[in-house]
């Protein structure tokens, strides 16, 4: 059932059940566990991100090209892509990693993901596993913005800045909210030269930052 | 001339000419330039690397087979591959690069082998860029040692020390010949329990080390 609509949902369904028992089951759970195939999957994604980049940005260099390839491979990405698959309910683990919730632990969904990719291969080759990925990925990769793509705001807004022979923006703290456990940071980036600031919130004081030149971006594009 | 020497090496012949001359087009010559090609070449190496090995040693785990990967794709590696298809010859380099021997330089060598697999792929898809590496590096992989897959000699001789509660070696330098730009270190591994030693020569102190390790794994495994 579970594992019906993890099928439907990449595009692929399994000559071969093993190989996706394999993928979603844990080392914790026994042997054979999905490791070696996260291996390949890994290598798999990489490349098939790299040549996706490759084809939609035909004017970005090597470092940008590098940069955007890392956003979208990194755990926080395939964890995102792994609940929308709703690949937690079908994970295999053993009791001790049961128990501590590990079927919703990011690092052990984002590793199944892989293994996906990995099984997929094996499944069915190189050109299937290919439209499995980019079609995963479609969202990510239109919701890249070329004018800043594989450059975070903060660089961005620097690089600009100093193109433009203005003095380099000032990040202060605004505050702190919540408690420990979820806090959030509000920070005021100031652009002296241009007379404005913007403030930006996040789970930390970097994402807040980042998100203030974010908006700086935005003003100075509406100028 | 050049060019078709690199293609009979390869094994593909380029339907479009102009991608073979990019990927030989180093940043210093003008534009198009390999970086790009070079990107994409990075991650369909690495990935079909990955398929080789996975294949190749189905009882390695997924740390021996990325140990594995990262020998076989560093620059090292790429660098000996260019030197076999005399890729140095045909580079096109900008005037000062030339002058500075760029041709021979390891890391322009290697990016341009790189660059060279990501034009196979898109003269003539994965399957055949494949076909081009996996060929390449036949012997490197047929060399490898699956009793010490994925570990360097050192490491392994440690370890089977260890396991067999043996004293752990000592290694010692006994001479460093040759000029400045072209040293050749001699390093002596002693191992007091086993009452042997070997000694290992090589272009660094750790490259020398590794050797003679090798040469006390094969002792030992010829005890």
């Amino acid at each position: 059932m579970n594992r019906d609509a993890i099928q439907h949902a990449l595009g692929h369904h399994f000559g071969d059940q093993h190989l996706l028992e394999q993928a979603l089951t844990h080392r914790s759970f026994g042997i054979p566990h999905n490791e070696r195939l996260e291996f390949i999957g890994d290598g798999l994604l990489n490349c098939v991100i790299a040549l996706a980049l490759y084809q939609r940005f035909p004017e970005l260099d090597e470092g940008s090209l590098s940069r955007l390839r890392a956003g979208l491979v990194k755990q926080e990405s395939l964890h995102q892509l792994a609940l929308k698959l709703d690949v937690g309910q079908a994970l295999r683990l053993g009791e001790g990693e049961l128990r501590s919730g590990g079927h919703r632990r990011p690092s052990i969904l984002a590793d199944a993901m892989e293994a996906l990719f990995g099984a997929t291969y094996l499944d069915a080759g190189f050109t299937v596993v290919q439209g499995v990925i980019t079609r995963l990925y479609t969202e990510m990769i239109a919701a890249i913005d070329p004018k800043h793509a594989g450059k975070d705001p903060k660089t961005s807004l620097q690089e600009w800045l100093q193109g433009h022979h203005q003095a380099l923006p000032h990040y202060e703290m605004l505050n702190i909210r919540g408690e420990a456990h979820a806090q959030e940071f509000e920070v005021v980036c100031r652009l002296v030269d241009l007379g404005f600031e913007t403030t930006g919130l996040g789970p930390s004081r970097r994402a807040a930052e980042q998100q203030a030149a974010r908006g700086a971006l935005d003003r100075i594009e509406a100028l």
